[in-house]
């Protein structure tokens, strides 16, 4: 994604500037330098925070890097907005066990390392409890890559702690109302019942959690290292046969099927929430400080306008009505623009996302991170209730790729080139790649008049079929 | 709709209690007796509080009054909660002109009278600007039937003002960033072009902001009264070839084809809207007063819970969790309940409508209202897009009928009926009779185990086709 007064862009080569020593005010929490993600083929792997040294960063290659992560062909392009890729993605085995009591197991872990030892079967089926799941992320930083390399390194420890906290109800044919499993009212079990709370309830609230403890880790990390930035998270896991995508921003995950585009996710911006922003901004109108007016108008009003009845929304509109101008409505609005242009405060391209702890409008004291949520929109598929064919894959992707191509024109893609590929071992990796490069304004491009993506790109092909994991050459 | 502690039962022919006179707290608006609808088959119509002359209430029979109003075929039963019906329907001709400058001509007019005088055509192809539309609006009363009664006399007012206030919109090809049509900015065609806003879009502006004008006229004119309650709104309006849907509360309306069942309006009750309930006392603690706690379980906790974790939702969550029990937990729940038992502060079944505006949870000073939304969710059906079957129909009920009937049997019971009596005159008034009785417990009703109910029922058959229109016997 992009935001407004943050495309500056940085030249090859260009330090970052250096993270500062935490001062007077940081967080106890000690800063540890960010590690950025390995990208090269040969060392596959998504570094997991909490377990293992800090490596030496390693700078992304300006434009094709390749990740080619177990059960999920990953391919990112960066349009060299900053030296480092504003574009993170994390991608690895979930593997949850059941904690006995006294028992020191690792509850989760990302271990990359374990690919070639993967059984057969395709990943949907072995991602039951006590077997191994996937977690697929990716982050679409903004203000430089400190969040989205923060939440790549981050939040799949986060969902780990989240997962965790309630595993004894994961594993319960339905979620108990006791965590313990102790009964105290002989009916909770109907209770628990008459109010549908099923174990994917359980993982959808870990998700929601683990989105808003990784924000509140990396408002502290940035806070302690001096640093600022935000980034959108899109989120995928496999449990228990059922993929969960978590979506907070603009990146986008669809599935494709032979007849059948599924949107996975929503996207969230000024224009998606603009009631809810609104709303905030009538409750509290100090979080305004009287430089913006909370009304929507179809553009920004001048001095000519005064007096005339103009249209205009407010929170509790979805229709439009008619207004007469008064000096008030003037001011700058609080959501303007329209589309990719649409903007939240003039500053921010998305409603939802991690960090922006202290972000504000450029040369005022006006907060964004009030208007922001953290909290990510959660859709289930069941996979296992699918029949799959052999090309269903999950389609996940930054705003880079949607700009320039709809959800039919990638669909298009994917059924254009996965059944003349099938005995190649690279076909989902390759089919990413095909996916970045027609945002490049290629001749053979299916974008409308060769529209150019000018963003971050980067792609996930997630395989469904038990085919596609054999195929993919591990 | 039902309300908790609303649900007594006046008994036939005991007076409600008597309208005290303003008191010094009282609105400066003066009180006007409400006026009732009239429901005798000789003398159909819906009063138009702003032209007629007060007329004396006609207390509606206690079961299966019928109104045959033109273009809409109403059945409605009184489950006898109060001597009068908590059900009330309005509906009638819909005529909006454009006012010429100094002209002084009528802007829109509820006349039934003129029912005699339609033209052949469909009155969708008829509700043309300049032409007639139609209005049908069901309420549904808690407290009494006050506010029902005030909401029928007095919303076609309230929506006459607004869509007065922006015709000139309305007749455009394009709705003009100015009302007066002046061109201040060269590209404002451009910008409203860019928003995607159209006359539609005003049409919704003026029904959201219709309930809101109305629900203030109910709020002065219960005080001025000293008369409390609420009710729910279901409204209907044909304008320029589109049937919009405007619905606060439980009710709802649907589109019954041959092979379509379309839900044009979702309902708002404290579960659906748990999320936007919890979020104003996240934000307003101090509305609980200390004596609600804003979180879900799924049952009230008691003191054995206290240390354990049990099962919760927030207001950011959509999913659930678990929570370790403090003291605070065991307070009574914001929203309790299950399906139609859910209730907000212990008190109302509904979390949208009108009025409300004294009702305070029993034996304490805590307000609904604030958690109460008056703004309808509105729905736009593209009726003149439609490939017209003689039976397509749009059913709107109260949820004394949704209670009993699912979307899917109500759709059974109108294609059953209506193919084989398309020669009666009067069919679609027996369906909204047979719909009904269906929810009564006889013993051809299709609902599961001969399901009753037991609140006041009111059913609009609304024939989209013009043949429905000819055979209607005007």
């Amino acid at each position: 994604m992009s935001a407004g007064w943050f495309r500056r862009r940085f030249l090859p080569g260009e330090p970052l500037p250096a993270p500062r020593p935490p001062g007077p005010r940081a967080s106890p929490v000690p800063y540890r330098r960010p590690r950025f993600l390995r990208g090269s083929s040969s060392s596959p792997g998504a570094a997991d925070a909490s377990r293992r040294p800090d490596s030496r960063p390693v700078r992304s290659p300006a434009r094709g890097r390749t990740l080619p992560w177990n059960a999920g062909y990953a391919e990112i392009i960066n349009a060299e907005k900053s030296e480092f890729n504003e574009d993170q993605a994390a991608c690895g085995k979930l593997c949850i066990r059941r904690c006995e009591f006294g028992a020191e197991e690792e509850w989760l872990t990302l271990c990359p390392e374990e690919v070639s030892s993967y059984p057969a079967a395709p990943w949907w089926v072995r991602g039951q409890l006590g077997k191994s799941g996937h977690y697929w992320a990716l982050f679409d930083g903004h203000g430089g890559p400190a969040a989205a390399i923060l939440a790549a390194n981050t939040l799949h420890s986060c969902l780990r702690r989240q997962l965790e906290a309630v595993v004894e109800g994961l594993v319960a044919t339905q979620p108990p109302m006791h965590l313990n499993g102790r009964c105290i009212c002989p009916s909770d079990p109907q209770f628990v019942e008459e109010k549908g709370i099923r174990a994917e309830d359980l993982v959808i609230g870990a998700l929601e959690s683990a989105f808003q403890e990784c924000d509140e880790v990396i408002g502290r990390e940035l806070e302690a290292s001096g640093q600022v930035g935000g980034c959108t998270a899109l989120v995928a896991v496999s449990l228990q046969g059922k993929l969960y995508v978590a979506n907070a921003g603009d990146s986008r995950a669809i599935l494709v099927r032979r007849d059948e585009i599924r949107p996975l996710s929503f996207e969230f911006t000024p224009e998606t929430e603009r009631q809810r922003i609104q709303q905030l901004a009538f409750v509290y109108p100090e979080l305004l400080a009287g430089e913006f007016t909370r009304l929507e108008f179809p553009r920004r009003l001048k001095g000519d306008d005064l007096g005339q009845k103009v249209l205009f929304r407010d929170h509790h509109m979805s229709g439009w009505s008619y207004k007469r101008v008064e000096k008030s409505d003037l001011k700058y609005p609080l959501i303007h623009g329209q589309g990719r242009q649409a903007r939240l405060l003039g500053t921010l391209a998305v409603s939802r996302g991690l960090g922006d702890h202290q972000l504000r409008v450029l040369d005022t004291n006006i907060q964004l991170k009030p208007f922001l949520l953290s909290v990510p929109q959660v859709t289930v598929l069941d996979v296992g209730q699918l029949e799959l064919q052999e090309d269903d894959v999950v389609v996940m992707a930054t705003d880079g790729l949607w700009d320039v191509l709809s959800n039919e024109q990638v669909a298009w893609l994917v059924r254009s080139f996965l059944p003349g590929n099938q005995e190649d071992p690279h076909r989902f990796l390759k089919l990413a790649q095909m996916l970045i490069h027609s945002t490049q304004g290629k001749e053979d491009s299916p974008t409308e008049e060769g529209q150019v993506s000018y963003d971050d790109v980067s792609v996930f092909v997630i395989p469904l079929h038990s085919q596609g994991q054999e195929s993919s050459g591990h």
